[in-house]
C-alpha cells in the first residue's frame, strides 16, 4: 500500500489548511514530511518552521506492548470516549521499521480501531515506509508537530513493543504506557528488557477474561517496580488493570495519564523533560547524519576495505587503521 | 604518580628490544604507544606495525569484579602458579578511565601481588591516565600487541566490574571472567547490568571463608544462567569457586580457561571472534575520530550553538536543525 497524494498544493494554502485543522491538508502535510525527494526536502522546511510556533499544546503518549496484547482495541476504547465525551481530537501514529514491508502493519488492520476511524477529531497515520529506525522517528517527530499545529490535544505513539523502537519513542512522549497481558514474565510476553523500566504506567490487559492471572501479573509488576526507581522525576511508576476489550477501567488509565501530567507539569518536570528530549534527539539526529555522509564518500569507503584487509593481514592493528580512515576527513 | 621514561630511543633499537622480550624496552614502548604527543604517534605507528606480525600468539583474560571480591589476590596466586609452575610468561593490563585522577587505582596498590611482581617472566602495567574510556581501550589494545610481541603467552586485562570499562574488555579478550563474592545478588554487589551476561566463568571467591554462603551463590547462578544461551558458540557459562588467599581451586579456574580456549579452537570460534572484535573496534574507533573531528570545527561548534537556540525558541525543530549542522559537512 503506497500512500498517493498530490502533493502539487499551494505552501501557503497547505500550512493554513493544516492550522485550520483540515485532515485533507494535515494527511498531505505528512506526506510531504515523509518524503524523500530533495524538491519536498525544502518545502517540508518551510511548512514545519510555519507550523512550529503552533505546535507543543498536547499530550504525548507512548503505547506499546507484545502483538496480540490489544493495543488497537484500547486505543479504539479510550479514543471513542476522549472525543465523543470528552471533546478531546486525538492524533494516533504509529512507529514500526518494518512497517515498510507490510505497508503499515500496526495499522494496517483497522478494524478494531472501527469505531473511531470515521469519527471528527480522529485522526490515525500509519507509519512511514522507512529501512532506517532513525528515518521513522525523524517523520514521527515532525508529524507530531504537525498533528499538534492542526488542534490535535492528544498525540498517541503506538509501537511494537519488540524491537529498538521504544526507546526512540520514549525520547518524544510525555508519558509512556506499556500493556501487558495477564500471567508469564517479560520473556513471555517477548518484551524486551529495558522497556519496563522505562514506563510511566504499566497496564495488565485482559482483565475481565482473566482477572485472577491479572492481578497476580499486577502484583508481580508492582513488587518489581518496588525497588526500582522513580520513572521519571516525582512519578513513580503505576500498575493498572483494564478491559480494553469491554472498555472497562480504560478512563482509570486516562485519569493516571493525566495524573501523571499534573505532578510533571507542577514540578516543572514536564517542559523540562520535552526540552532535553529536542536537544538530546538533536544530537544523536546530527551525529547519524554526519557518519551517513561521511560513509557516502567514495574515498572514504575504498580505505575502509583496503585498511580492512590490512588488519586481516595482520599489516595494521585496527586502531592505527582507524586513525588512517579519520585522517582522510579534513 | 607519572610514569617518565626516556623515549628518546633509537626506533630500531626498541623494536628489537621488545622482540627480544626486554622488560624496560616493553615499558617504554608502551609508554610511546600511550604519548599524546604527535611526533610519538609517528613513531608508535611504526613500532606497532613491526611488532603486530609477532603478536596474536596469547591467550587473552578479562578480570573484573567489585572492589574488594579479591582481584590481585586472585591474579597474584594464579601467576606464581603460571609463572614458577608451568614457565608461562604473564603481562597484567589494567583499564580503568578514572585512574588517571589516582594514578592508577586498580594497580596502584601493589602489596596484594607482592609476589609476582618480582618475577621474571612476569609484566604488571598500571592503565594509562586518559579520560576518555575509548582512548583507554586504544591504548591498551595496541599494548596488548606489544606483550604478545615481548613473548608474554597469557595477557591479564583487569577491570573494577562497575562501570562501562567491561563492554570495552570483553571486546579484546578471549575469555571474560567474573569474579564474585559469596552472598548478594549483582545489586548489592554493585555489578552493572550485563556484565553476568556477557561472561564466560564466573568465580565465587573466598570460599574458604564462607563456604556455605559461596555455594548457596553458586548454585543460584548456576539456575539463573541455566535459563540463558551460550555466552559464546560453543561454551555455555561455568559457575566455580575458589578462595585466592589461601590458593584453593586457583588451579581450576585456569584450567577452565584453557578447556574453554580449546572448545573454541576446535570449532573456529576462537579466530573468528578476534577477528569480529578486530573489525567492530576498528568501526568503533574510527566513527569516535570522526565525530571527534567533527566537533572539533569552530564553525560546525559555533552553527551548533546557534541551532540549539532556534530549537529552544521554536525557531526550528529539532530534526530541520539536525540536517542545517549535517549540511555543513562537505
Amino acid at each position: 500500500m503506497r500512500i498517493s497524494v498530490n502533493l502539487r498544493m499551494h505552501l501557503p494554502d497547505l500550512v493554513s489548511g493544516v492550522l485550520s485543522g483540515d485532515t485533507r491538508s494535515l494527511s498531505r502535510a505528512i506526506t510531504l514530511v515523509e518524503s524523500t525527494l530533495p524538491e519536498h526536502r525544502e518545502q517540508a522546511s518551510s511548512l514545519i518552521e510555519q507550523c512550529i510556533p503552533h505546535s507543543g499544546k498536547s499530550i504525548r503518549v507512548g503505547i506499546t506492548g507484545v502483538p496480540g496484547v490489544g493495543k488497537s482495541t484500547f486505543i479504539n476504547e479510550l479514543g471513542k470516549s476522549l472525543i465523543t465525551e470528552q471533546g478531546r481530537k486525538m492524533a494516533v501514529l504509529a512507529i514500526d521499521p518494518s512497517s515498510g514491508r507490510s505497508g503499515g502493519s500496526i495499522l494496517g488492520d483497522k478494524t478494531r480501531m472501527g469505531d473511531i476511524t470515521a469519527l471528527d477529531g480522529c485522526f490515525i497515520r500509519p507509519s512511514p515506509a522507512s529501512n532506517s529506525l532513525g528515518g521513522v522517528a525523524a517523520k514521527t517527530r515532525e508529524s507530531i508537530i504537525l498533528c499538534e499545529a492542526a488542534g490535535y490535544d492528544t498525540i498517541l505513539i503506538e509501537t511494537v513493543g519488540v524491537g529498538q523502537s521504544e526507546t526512540k519513542v520514549h525520547g518524544m512522549v510525555d508519558v509512556f504506557l506499556l500493556l501487558l497481558l495477564p500471567g508469564g514474565g517479560d520473556e513471555l510476553q517477548g518484551i524486551k528488557r529495558g522497556i519496563v523500566e522505562m514506563s510511566d504506567i504499566l497496564v495488565v490487559n485482559k482483565a475481565d477474561q482473566y482477572l485472577e492471572r491479572a492481578r497476580e501479573t499486577a502484583k508481580q509488576y508492582d513488587m518489581a517496580l518496588g525497588l526500582m526507581p522513580e520513572s521519571k522525576a516525582g512519578w513513580k511508576t503505576k500498575v493498572l488493570m483494564c478491559s480494553a476489550l469491554s472498555g472497562e477501567k480504560v478512563n482509570i488509565v486516562w485519569q493516571t495519564i493525566l495524573d501523571m501530567e499534573k505532578v510533571l507539569r507542577e514540578n516543572g518536570v514536564f517542559d523540562q523533560n520535552r526540552s532535553d528530549q529536542d536537544l538530546s534527539w538533536f544530537r544523536e539526529f546530527s551525529t547519524q547524519l554526519f557518519l551517513e555522509k561521511i560513509h557516502q564518500r567514495a574515498d572514504i569507503e575504498q580505505r575502509k576495505v583496503e585498511l580492512i584487509e590490512a588488519i586481516k593481514n595482520k599489516k595494521m592493528s585496527p586502531t592505527m587503521a582507524a586513525r588512517a580512515l579519520a585522517a582522510l576527513l579534513e
